[in-house]
């Protein structure tokens, strides 16, 4: 069968193979100073946003990614009260974040206030703490951001960024591994999306390389399904300063008293087993 | 964008949804007396099987679902010996329980001869097991063959299908599972393929509350990536006639002497992990 116009088309590049979610209407389309950001109501998705054409979230299966991003790191450190979401526009992972009582500041760093708005506008259930206490949102360069935060500001750091291309990049490189590992405070853990495992198994080599390079302690891929990034299998890297990044309050997770969708202690575990072609 | 012939599509049926594969060539198109058997060489897919217009299996992402219909349940079992494999034509599941060297028979009950003779000429590598003395392949129903074995006549049986439509309907049925049951000696282990938990977590339920009903001791889920099945996150259901199915001989499975690419023993802990929402 062929598409037609009826279908959203995300070309998985250079993969030769794509993903396609059946459109109702298109519901909104802006060009922000950064990128194009494109609404979609979607036949069985809910709500679709996609960044210059790439998918970003859908109502549908946005719990699993924004629930990896954050809980996973946050039961890694054993008391995370500052906290620092880079990018992450939707603020889906920051509402996340502001599920753990511990955490007294969340800062996200996001480039593209556009995004966030829209956000706002269309996945209200994702931004429905961007009023918390504890929440700033800033629209800024998070690589200099974090380059220019003062030594021990965080307790995690969470890089919630697009692909490693265009402004991204920096996002994946040592020098900004660096400077997260200073902004870091002692028990300080990063945490990284790493692209698919079984499209990119070399930038999450690379990736966890890089964390090492930068002087973190012990380093660790968390492995979860998200059906509409490229080849449905997504990745995390995290990092940690001290101690290990396979030790995490198990306990505290098995009574987390929030509710959450995909994460739970078992599926935190489960997350670090490496498949065999990544060992 | 739209796709255009050069495109193979599968529309994940009633899901608003689709996989698109990028086509170099049709190189094989046979209506068998069952089904519509299609071979196309992808771009970066390798060689790709439809069935009735259905992904089967790609050179690039079969490895995923063959290990984790196979070494979960043989490293369940403490001594499998006598295994049944019901379907799963195109041989892959079989080469992978013939990797063990416990086993000393292993029979293939596929009711399309034609699969298997097409699989043997485009996926060479998934059968190059068919000749081991140990196999031994049938063409015929599935669920009469189970009806009809001799009560403890298997260890293991895996039960890799297609859809729950169709023919193969009545292999999810608590009448064939009560069957496996009686066909399986007292340690024995049944595993079959389940579907998308994103997509079908309601036959998730459905399979466990099944065998359970028809006398199974012990049910789990094994849940692992998919790239090129409805959403790339698929699931298999294991039962137990005796003990638990949580409980597999991991250190035999660490040391397991031949190779994978997916699974290992750390993998297959995890795959039983429960998401939340099937918690």
């Amino acid at each position: 069968m062929s598409l037609d116009k009826t279908w959203y088309t995300e070309e998985w590049a250079g993969q030769g193979s794509a993903i396609s979610l059946k459109i109702k209407d298109k519901v909104h389309d802006e060009q922000s100073p950064y990128q194009r950001i494109e609404i979609y109501e979607t036949e069985t998705f809910g709500t679709l946003m996609t960044l210059d054409g790439l998918v970003m979230v859908t109502d549908r299966d946005n719990f699993m990614y924004h629930e990896m991003m954050s809980h996973p790191a946050l039961f890694t450190h054993p008391d995370p009260k500052r906290v620092l979401v880079i990018g992450g526009g939707d603020c889906g992972t920051l509402h996340e974040v502001l599920k753990h009582p511990s955490v007294e500041l969340a800062e996200q760093v996001e480039l593209d206030e556009r995004v966030t708005r829209v956000a706002e506008k269309f996945f209200p259930e994702l931004c429905e703490s961007n009023n918390d206490s504890r929440a700033r949102l800033h629209f800024a360069d998070g690589i200099k951001w974090v380059a220019d935060a003062k030594p021990g500001s965080y307790d995690v750091i969470i890089v919630d960024s697009t692909d490693p291309v265009g402004p991204a990049a920096g996002l994946f490189s040592e020098t900004f591994y660096k400077n997260c590992l200073k902004a870091l405070r002692p028990n300080g853990v990063v945490v990284g999306q790493s692209e698919s495992p079984l499209f990119h198994a070399d930038l999450i080599r690379s990736v966890q390389k890089s964390f090492k390079a930068a002087g973190f302690r012990d380093v660790a891929t968390l492995f979860f399904p998200q059906c509409t990034y490229p080849s449905g299998w997504w990745s995390a890297t995290m990092a940690c300063k001290q101690g290990s990044v396979a030790q995490f309050r198990a306990q505290d997770s098995a009574a987390k008293g929030f509710a959450t969708r995909y994460y739970n202690h078992e599926i935190h575990a489960a997350a670090l087993a490496r498949p065999e072609f990544l060992r």
